[in-house]
């Protein structure tokens, strides 16, 4: 376990990707400003789906923004997982004590944790040694509502300040969309066996060159009681403990037995 | 498993994240053409550190090339991951029996599997049910020597085609750059718990505004020998079976225990 024993308050570095202005971004800083001293750093544009991309053709560019506040915060044009690198190495030379990544509007719920930006920055910390945190909202919309998420995000971020976490893992917070009922608690989950069929929009343009855009239907074969889809449809919170050794050990044995 | 069991010429799509043009790929095409029928879809330009990220903003584009041979190739302006949706939605309008994707120049052993566009095209067929393989070679360089690799490329994919892959399992496989000495054999391994320690290279521009390269040193501290780092360091070429399930199982009990 990781765990912060300074008696200063903790060193939080926020990050998302659907860069600095985003509703979900504003509120995890309003919510980790009371929990320790926050610095931001944060991508200018909108970085969704941009997995664990790293920028190596084109230099980083960083500036400060919020002068007048009482915290740091920075956005460059580089990716989430850029954002991580920023401000570890170039801002505060130093690793903080939490990163926290989000709110995410949209899922990263089961397989979306493959194609996500908010992770991606997620498991760039935890591979540096960061306990780090993602938060998502199950709604998409960029005017969405985060009026109810303050208590699961506070209440998350606490119980990791206080506890670490074990090395090599990190934490994947999905929050329900607001509804009518509160969320019925934190359910600690695995990530569900789910996946997007993509159907291409395909269409001519007005030169008579086709192009495509991508569109998908989200499937979700795995009916277990103990996935993150599951809580979230039986309106719970989930986490998912997440990890970035990708090895399929079960697979090993039987892999070793081919005839090479 | 996910076997092949037509009496037809197989069906393998190919990928990379180094463009259509670079060697790897070519070398790829060429081991893969006496295996079955090939179709290759690839990106025009380099998407290397590109992850797993995904084309959402941006139409996408994709033409035929090489119209004289007797394989279908196609470039395109997205990433991997688009190339693999693409190649399977578009081109062939079906599932392939196998997708290949690379030979990536530089390693994807260890961590590198998280920032790579060529492993990130294997994830996605994988996600898809698809078996499906990475090859890499360590040796950055887009002058890379590739003429060791024909016996291992053909004699894992002859062996995958056979006997499929677990659900849910992929392979990434690493092979070590041309040297005096032959590789001593393939070796099946977990993936090394090794990390990039970036150092920012920071510089002022001829108007006074600083901009930051991205560089890195690889430190691996896990030492152990059954590590794709380790064989690779012994001259073997390595595979690991990779699962995009990043679930932490082990991690779960003892976050239940938490108090939310």
């Amino acid at each position: 376990m990781t765990k912060n024993n300074s008696s200063e308050k903790p060193v939080i570095l926020i990050t998302n990707d659907d860069s600095y202005s985003a509703a979900g971004i504003r509120k995890l800083i309003s919510l980790m400003r009371p929990l320790g001293k926050v610095v931001v750093v944060a991508s200018e544009h909108v970085m969704s789906g941009m997995g664990h991309a790293i920028t190596i053709k084109t230099p980083l560019r960083m500036k400060r923004v919020a002068l007048e506040t009482d915290y740091e915060e920075y956005v460059c044009n580089g990716t989430p997982v850029d954002c991580v690198k920023l401000g570890t190495q170039v801002v505060l030379k130093s690793k903080p004590d939490l990163v926290v990544s989000g709110i995410n509007h949209g899922s990263n719920a089961s397989i979306n944790v493959i194609y996500s930006g908010t992770m991606a920055a997620v498991l760039e910390a935890c591979i540096d040694g960061i306990p780090a945190i993602g938060f998502s909202l199950l709604e998409y919309s960029m005017d969405a509502d985060f009026s109810h998420v303050d208590e699961y995000v506070t209440k998350i971020t606490r119980q990791v300040l206080k506890n670490g976490l074990p090395s090599g893992v990190c934490l994947n917070v999905n929050i329900p969309a607001v509804s009518v009922q509160k969320p019925k608690g934190i359910k600690v989950c695995r990530q569900s066996h789910a996946r997007w069929v993509e159907e291409f929009d395909s269409r001519m343009d007005p030169r008579g060159t086709d192009y495509h855009w991508l569109t998908g239907q989200f499937e979700n074969d795995d009916l277990d009681e103990d996935t993150d889809q599951f809580a979230l449809e039986n309106n719970f919170v989930s986490i998912v403990p997440v990890q970035y050794d990708l090895t399929a050990y079960h697979a090993i044995n039987s892999l070793k037995e081919w005839d090479f």
